[in-house]
Parts: structure tokens; sequence; C-alpha cells
């Protein structure tokens, strides 16, 4: 791929969002992105792939809308939120998100959904037989399954976890092994078509390792340069290490109804 | 701040949040979170801020989003998505956010005020006198005022950066001293109470350094490990430095275009 095809890649994958972008609002006028479009479309290098995040009330936003960034600046792919229903969803942080489809509508032939975590929402979206349902349709076609956070919960319900290494966050990895899990203590666990991630902002690195799977490593520094992704936490405190034991143990027993709740549902719902 | 304080504070703000949830959705059953909420309620440490995030059409979402989630997470804050019109807002790449409020509705008496930023859209909101207006109005009672990415281009066409030290996107800095601002080459420049960051990314180490000034750093160490925020890019390229030069110089010339309209409007509608 030569510079000439990146650029035209990358800047027509912002076209083509500035054009959706205006037709949905008058303010949006765009006439730089418009004519770059027109311009440059005869270099385009396309790939066409369909890409699902599933939303759930009460998930947690960031687990989903990190990765949608990275993996909507992929030119060509399309990148969809389905919901059960087509009102918005609110999240654990009281974030409103308008689905781009339903679940009855959202396409089966796919090559990669996601599904985010959560706590009290991630629980309820275990227990929905419809929300499991849906995910497990969309496994039975996707070339890749992929999860952040406690998503890998979610999987692991629908039975897609059976003997693969997954991780999931630090306070519920110990549930992986009701699924039939391998727990592995990475941010980022390749295990064949599985790909899972683990606390919330590890969606990033996650959509990263799949833009670089898709698209290849010239496509990924691009991504990367782009969204300056060169994190500098202000506090080094993003691993139960770094943040140390009483910080670690006040999250245990904060969360320890939620644990206790959804732990009693894994063991009794498992495929260990 | 002791343990018991703490574990209360940040209880309550996601019991807070699933209460919010449960009210918008059938599906967010929580007995959980409700639970604690009421148990725990005589040890909360309350703190209530104001804080309000500018969303515009084909911003860039996520740095708004990452955002969102950090300063959602302070217990007792009222973090408010504020848009020209109540409909949602579609971003940069195609997701759909409900805004919480419309410029008229908007409290003034805010705590901090965030802009993101992004590329035509961006722009359009420079030339757009509303949302210059809005910012300004906020700008007169907000304790802080902040932006991330191109969002500093915003705060400068509404005259607030003059004579302050900030930061944008590396393509951006440059234009900073058409504000009469001095670019600082950081992740996150904070001078006297403005604080601004730098590309989409960067706004989650800009939440989490306002989390450390507003809260402390013990619950910035709580909401770090919560968010388990222990960043590893797969490629190393958020920078120019680490991507090179040859990436570098392919966004200089896909972005050729919105640089040049946007130094045009800079030059001409500056303070510097």
């Amino acid at each position: 791929m030569n510079r000439r095809h990146l650029m035209a890649s990358l800047l027509a994958a912002y076209a083509a969002a500035a054009t959706r972008a205006t037709k949905a609002n008058a303010l949006a006028t765009s006439p730089a992105a418009s004519h770059s479009h027109s311009d440059h479309s005869k270099y385009h290098e396309i790939k066409h792939e369909t890409i699902v995040l599933v939303a759930y009330p009460m998930m947690t936003a960031l687990d989903l809308l990190g990765p949608q960034h990275m993996l909507a600046s992929m030119m060509g792919a399309k990148v969809l939120i389905a919901a059960q229903t087509p009102e918005p969803i609110t999240s654990d942080t009281g974030l409103k998100i308008v689905p781009d489809v339903d679940f009855t509508h959202c396409p089966r032939e796919i090559d990669l959904f996601l599904v985010p975590g959560g706590l009290a929402g991630t629980t309820a979206a275990m227990k929905d037989p419809r929300t499991i349902a849906f995910v497990r349709e969309l496994a039975a076609h996707s070339k890749y399954i992929t999860s952040v956070w406690t998503g890998s919960l979610i999987l692991g319900t629908a039975g897609l976890l059976k003997g693969y290494k997954a991780t999931s966050h630090w306070i519920a990895s110990h549930m992986l092994p009701y699924f039939g899990a391998t727990p592995v203590a990475q941010r980022v666990v390749v295990d064949r078509n599985r790909i899972t991630g683990a606390g919330v902002t590890a969606g990033m690195d996650l959509a990263l390792t799949v833009v670089n799977m898709l698209r290849g490593e010239d496509y990924t520094r691009m991504v990367t340069l782009l969204a300056e992704y060169d994190p500098a936490p202000p506090i080094h405190a993003g691993s139960p290490d770094t943040a140390g034991p009483q910080t670690t143990g006040i999250l245990r027993d904060m969360f320890s109804d939620w644990l206790a709740d959804t732990e009693a549902f894994a063991k009794g719902n498992g495929h260990g």
C-alpha cells in the first residue's frame, strides 16, 4: 500500500463521515471534505467490513465508544450500533446514544462484533434471553467475536468462550472459568477469533489491535497518530499493582454485592 | 478522606447513574445498586460541580466521551451535554448522541466546561456566532475553561486564550498564536483556569487531571483503576516522533484543505 493509497483511504473515511453528518444536520457544511471526497475517489482502496457494536441499557459507554472511534476510521467499514429497540440507550454514566439498528434489523453476515461491559447493566444483559440469543446469532456468522471489560461475561453466558483464553476487568476475571474460559491477565487477549479486552479503556487497545489485523500496520499507525493516542495518565493507577492494595480493596468492597449476584448467576448458567 | 468515605462516594456515583438509567429503560433493573445507594447514603461526601460538555455537529465524539466517563464518575457532579438544539448530534464518525440540554436552557453558573475538537465540524463551529456566543457566556461564569484537540481553536475564536499557554492536536497547534495563545507541545496544558488537551485521546488525561484538581489523588486513583486506565497501544505511533515522518506527512497532506480553510478564518478572526 503506497502513500497515495493510504492518504486516499483515510481521507475518504473522513469525507464519508462528513457526508453522513451533513445529511443529519444543516450546521455541518463541509465543502473541503466533500470536495476532497470526489477528488480522490479514484484512489480509494476500499474494504467493506461490517462491524456491530452491541449496546444495552446501563452499559459502560466508553467500552463501546473508544472502539467506535478507532474502527469507524477504517475507510469503507460500516460500524453499526445495535440495540434491542430503536430508542436511545442510557449508559451507566447517563450518556444517551441513538442506536443505528435494532436487533431484528441488524445484519448477521458480519466481520466483527463487540460486546461492552458494565456492572448491574451487564448482569441484566447476561440474564436477558433476547440479548444472549442475539449475541449467539451474531457469533454464528461473524469472523471475529470481541468484548471489552465485563462484556466477556456476556460472551461467556452465550457459551462463546468455552475452551478459549480470555480476559476481563481484574475485578471479574475469576468468573471466566465458570464459562469454560481460561483467564489471562493481559490487556488484550487474542485466541483464534476471540479477542477480549480488559477494563473500559482497554477497548481502544483492542480496537487498534483489530485495525492492525484487518488493515495492517501502516493504517494502524495513521489511526493512532490521528487520535494522538500517546497516553499519559496523570496518576499511574490503572492496574491493581500500580493503584495499590488500599484502592483495589475499596473497589472490591464497593462491588461486592454486584460480584455476589453476578457470580451466583455465572455458577448456575455457566459452560465450565 | 477515609476509606469508608471514598467507597461510599464512588459507589453512590454508580448507584445514581444506575437510578437514572433505570428510569430511562425497563431492562436496567439494578436491585444491588439501588440497595447499596440507600445503605451507604449516610457516608456520602458530596460535591456538586456542574460540568457542561459542549456538543456540536461533526465534532469528534471521543474528545467529549472520554471526559464524560471520567467526570461522571465524580459522585454528586452533574455532567451535562449541551447542544444548540435538542436533537441528537451526529459526530464525525457517525455516532449519534442525545444532548441533555440545549444552549438556551443550559445553566451558566458552572464549575467547568469542555469544548471538543474535530475537523470540518470544528471550523463550522468557529464560524457559527451562536456557538461562539454560548462559549463566551459559559466562560463568563465557569471556574474552569477546557478543551480537547482542536476545541482550543473554538476557545481561541471566542477570545478565551489570549495571553494563555495552550495546546491542541499537533496538526493545528501552530494556529494558536493567531488567537494570542502560546502553544506548548504537551498532552495537557494548565495555565491558571485554562486547561487544554492535545488530540482526541488526550481528553482522558485532561479529565483525570481535572478529577485530581477537584477531588484529589485518592479519588483519581479510584477512577483510574475502575476504568483500568493502564494504556498499552499495540503500535506506538501516537505522536509525530513515534509515528515517523512518512505517516505524519500523509496526515498533513490529507488535511491540507482543512488546514488552509481553518487558518484563513483564524487569521481573519484572531485575537493575536
